[in-house]
């Protein structure tokens, strides 16, 4: 009977793929060049890509960056845009000016790490159709907030089917 | 022997899913009306009902704003705290003075644009048995910080089993 | 033929659960003593051994505060960097000031409403490897802005495989 059981498992793990979908986790990175001092890239493509490349239809991709000095948000990529951006962090939290940090480390990045606390390192985005579900004007920036020029990596993890 | 392998395949077909919680994604919209200039919207009840209505026991639900002048937060929804909320942008980031923005494109919104940017577009919320796992005095916002009434769609992405 | 179809059905399941990797929701917390006035917790090792329990491989983990008065972001986890944020904090928003909230409810935390919902209650991050993909000097915060000490209980949500 072995044959028949044999048939049996391979047309049963067939029917089965074809009936459900499965979930899965693709984890994947975005390599950057970066400036520092609020220097702004826009990420969108290389997200786009990495969706497209997966092969899946729907789910939600997340960017994290594995730093305490820079961030991610969405904005109409424009540079009236990210030039108003980069003065409110300038306002509410100015280089030029004592930080804790700085008098302990030396490094002069103070500023830095408390601009990307606030920001935040995580972004969560939903995509359906193989499309990221972003608005017509809408982008997603990294931001280094540093003050040297970086190699950086983000991480980039889609989750879905 | 053709039917027996045809019962053997069914057979193990549904010996698997009573066995295995399947994982799914669900992506569904929550329809707003706002009037802008920091309109806030308690959604919380909107995203309960999508978590419902997908059969979903535990898992995150992702809301997104496809927009680059409203974000997301949580808070208590009463409206000293609502007030105390929109006077922080009011003082940190004010409409009445110049944003490159406007310089360029003339619409008026450019503070909107650098509000959403610092709250963010994306929330991602843990469910389990089958409600959000909010606190008893918080509630999801919506923020529409753009500067005339527009009709919204939220996305709304349930990952889970 | 039911003893065959018996082992067609168990060595399919076998086969299956074999060759394809089920992901899975799990659904843990972490609890916390908390002294309030931006009270900083580093919360770096409950996360990595919640993923570490959960014998997932890569995915997701969601940290949440079902709270409207406390907060998660990342910072270098040194007391320089720590003190920096909470000048941040006391200068934007301020607590010895009128709030709102405060008027209504007279508990005194009307800034630590405003504080939490410009942070942010939730944290997404990957992990791959059985390991956090954070930086080396960067670590998980939670920050308690409520005005007295609090027993708190953190919502963590692992989605993976």
């Amino acid at each position: 009977m072995s044959p028949d059981i044999g048939v049996a498992k391979s047309q049963s793990l067939e029917t089965l793929e074809s009936t459900v979908i499965f979930m899965t986790v693709k984890t994947t990175s975005i390599s950057l060049r970066t400036q520092g001092n609020a220097d702004i890239h826009d990420i969108t493509d290389q997200i786009a890509n990495a969706i497209s490349k997966s092969g899946l239809t729907s789910g939600i991709v997340t960017i994290f960056c594995p730093s305490s000095t820079s961030a991610l948000t969405t904005i109409e990529y424009e540079s009236g845009a990210l030039s108003d951006l980069r003065r409110l962090f300038n306002e509410i939290i100015p280089s030029d000016r004592e930080y804790a940090h700085n008098e302990r480390w030396h490094d002069g990045n103070g500023h830095s790490h408390v601009r990307a606390a606030l920001l935040g390192p995580s972004l969560t985005i939903p995509f359906a159709a193989h499309q990221l579900t972003l608005g017509t004007w809408q982008q997603v920036i990294y931001v280094d907030f540093d003050v040297r020029p970086r190699q950086r990596e983000l991480v980039v993890q889609l989750i879905g089917e």
